[in-house]
């Protein structure tokens, strides 16, 4: 089965004046391609704050640069989530550049790999900082 | 006939301790509607400045804060371009909160107006700084 | 008198692919100026936030953006503050660029204005968004 | 000898709705840390890539996160470059919070560990893409 994954289109406040995106920024649609897995499990964050006082927060990222997105580039995110004890979990994720195609189509175009990254992240209560059973959040 | 518009999602990046978007981040997403507006043109601003030197710059923008965004929500960002001289021209834009519904359907749903833009943009050349006809890179 | 002035570098996190400062990033600037005149006057947001659940949002802003920053400038933002109302106060900013000289003195050298920035602020109840007096808050 | 260090204070841009920084705005401080620290080395980055076309690209991070930075929060950023072949160099680098005090002075005060970073950064030709001797560019 083919990972999660999840669009995102490179705008001018994500580049840097070398011409490519910023490194950091990376990091962000990293952020959104599991904010949308969690969202296909059902798991709405803004909910589990409000209601349980339960944040999800790194712990650790491990991220390869192989090549740079730029402007107008469409990009691929992936997200695998792999158990990890009580209270964390590591994610797998990969950043893909789509093949640019004349009609926008991406038919028989190639993906480049631009980004490896590993994430773990814990489950806690927003007030204490105390880890949580991730199980209960985490369908 | 409705204006030209485009959905954007609020990620954690987007939100500041005050538990809203920040609020220079709105800027951002005015700027992807224009972008995204160029795109339906037909005009690529990466080919315009890699071909070209060709870029649009911001002259002045007036934004009205009416009420905010917060994690999760959901914006439809409008874009309209009024002529405003050979050079430049003024964009009128409004960003929207969508209505929540329980299947994610929004019909039916009201949308909430957030954001009051107006914003004047210049095309220039990106070496001398000077300004271009903006008439022979937009249609 | 001189009005309150808060110095800025520019690094690569805040240019964009065109070679300049992306045009939303001004507004962090102009906000850091704020937020170091506030406690100036002894005025602690986290403090004001934890203790009294009192936020500052900005309600309307108005940006020209006359020149461009870029990489490396060392920048100077103002801010004065015009009593406006029980519950609001307008700031009066502007953005310079710092003349370079060899010695990294600042002795003779120009300064040039970047941006000449409004920005209208309300003082609320973070919980009930609210209005509140703002002259219990501002000293 | 002490590492080299740069001073960060944390501003609401900085933050998230979880009230703390957001994940990805620590690699913001990184740079400016190793970009200062190539500033204290004479080295200009706009200069460099203004004259030799030369630019540092990271190649991987790696980040481990021990405790999170709030609003108001001074941090303390070091930087140590450790050489690594003849075209890469490692950054090990921390951010420390500094402790609170009454009259703003640190004496006395504790400083917390944050975050621990390893950085790999290249130089490299930023039209060919290629790699360039560090040496050249590095005393």
């Amino acid at each position: 089965m083919s990972p999660f994954s999840w669009p995102v289109r490179i705008y001018w406040e994500d580049t840097d004046a070398g011409g490519v995106v910023y490194y950091a920024n990376y990091l962000r649609y990293l952020e959104r391609a599991r904010t949308e897995w969690l969202r296909a499990q059902g798991v709405d964050q803004s909910r589990l704050a409000a209601e349980h006082g339960v944040l999800f927060m790194v712990l650790a990222v491990n991220v390869e640069y192989k090549a740079p997105a730029r402007l107008d580039d469409r990009l691929l995110v992936t997200c695998e989530a792999v158990p990890d004890g009580r209270t964390t979990v590591i994610f797998q994720q990969r950043i893909y550049k789509e093949g640019r195609t004349e009609e926008g189509s991406t038919a028989g175009a190639e993906r480049e790999l631009l980004i490896e990254a590993t994430v773990r992240v814990v489950c806690l209560d927003g007030r204490t900082m105390r880890p949580r059973r991730i199980a209960e959040y985490l369908p």
